[in-house]
């Protein structure tokens, strides 16, 4: 497309969102620019005011435009109930598939020094005070079970140190409705090795 | 994820482009606003400037910012060889494709009244001209083989008539390296009835 600078802008710029190929950018721009130039412009106006406004709660570090997200901010979630989970985009999974009604605290990644991830970038410091504030009853770890994982996990489980709070994780094992025989080797022994009374 | 609004306007917004239903527009905000968010920005933009400023070029009626495309601006191609398709993707697969080096003319759809795509709304009045300036040796009907497409590429043949335009149509059948057993009916029929000499 050498007749148009800008519409080779476009494709390009799509190419930034995660599984758009140049097939699909290209289709995308002649869809927005032939049948629907007003999504196209309502989309350029929310993404550029969310690149913008959206920053991080203060209190549970999640995605949101206000200083305090509405989760954090609702009276009605029980404040003694703490989820602490990686990405933001796991708290919508929590919220879509479970009744979860306590408070949650994001990450933003896993323990993993060598890439720059250590307790400050994660905001260890400010959920050990979490801890510590005696208003947590329980934690409830929702990370996932991989060797960094398991060592933020290890680390928060040693930061509630001297507190009253309870640490719990959510289950890993065999998926419901999960064939054995289509499940990973790894998830099976965890699986066989966390057996619990019938 | 009712504790942003402009977080859900985004994921919203994004599913106005083709191909994106709500997971993958969810996944596209998170990547942008935790990993790129200079992107995301370069997007915005862009996709603004694009929307406003780009239109039809006056000769071929492809899209284009300026009055006058660069393929149409060009003295290196042959305005004696025109190329007549359906869309501007069109022209890009052409080009990527094939060494054509003639002009092109954009209909932007096929003759279907019902739908209410007529002679004015694909530019044919602009075409005749065209066919009938003396300028153009020949025409290439680039026009998918569809009852609509049939129609449309029979209306271009009467509009030439009285010139010395001389009408061809690219070659429909059986695609390269096409198993013929996977060939739909309609396209085998059609390459059988068409066959040549060897």
């Amino acid at each position: 497309m050498s007749d148009s600078s800008l519409l080779q802008q476009l494709v390009d710029a799509l190419r930034c969102l995660p599984g758009v190929g140049p097939k699909s950018a290209q289709r995308m721009v002649f869809y927005l620019l032939e049948h629907d130039r007003d999504a196209g412009r309502h989309l350029a106006g929310v993404l550029g005011e969310a690149m913008a406004r959206i920053g991080h709660c203060r209190e549970c570090r999640t995605l949101t435009e206000r200083e305090v997200c509405t989760l954090c901010a609702s009276p009605a979630r029980d404040p003694a109930l703490l989820c602490i989970v990686e990405q933001p985009s796991d708290i919508a999974a929590i919220e879509q598939a479970t009744d979860y009604r306590g408070r949650y605290f994001v990450l933003g990644g896993r323990l993993s020094p060598l890439d720059g991830m250590g307790p400050e970038e994660l905001g260890l410091e400010l959920l050990g005070e979490r801890l510590h504030s005696g208003l947590v009853r329980e934690a409830i770890l929702a990370i996932s079970p991989t060797v960094e994982g398991s060592a933020t996990a290890h680390y928060i489980h040693d930061l509630a140190a001297g507190s009253d709070v309870r640490i719990t994780r959510i289950a890993h094992g065999v998926p419901l409705g999960g064939e054995l025989e289509l499940v990973d080797g790894g998830t099976l022994a965890h699986a066989f090795a966390g057996r619990t009374g019938f």
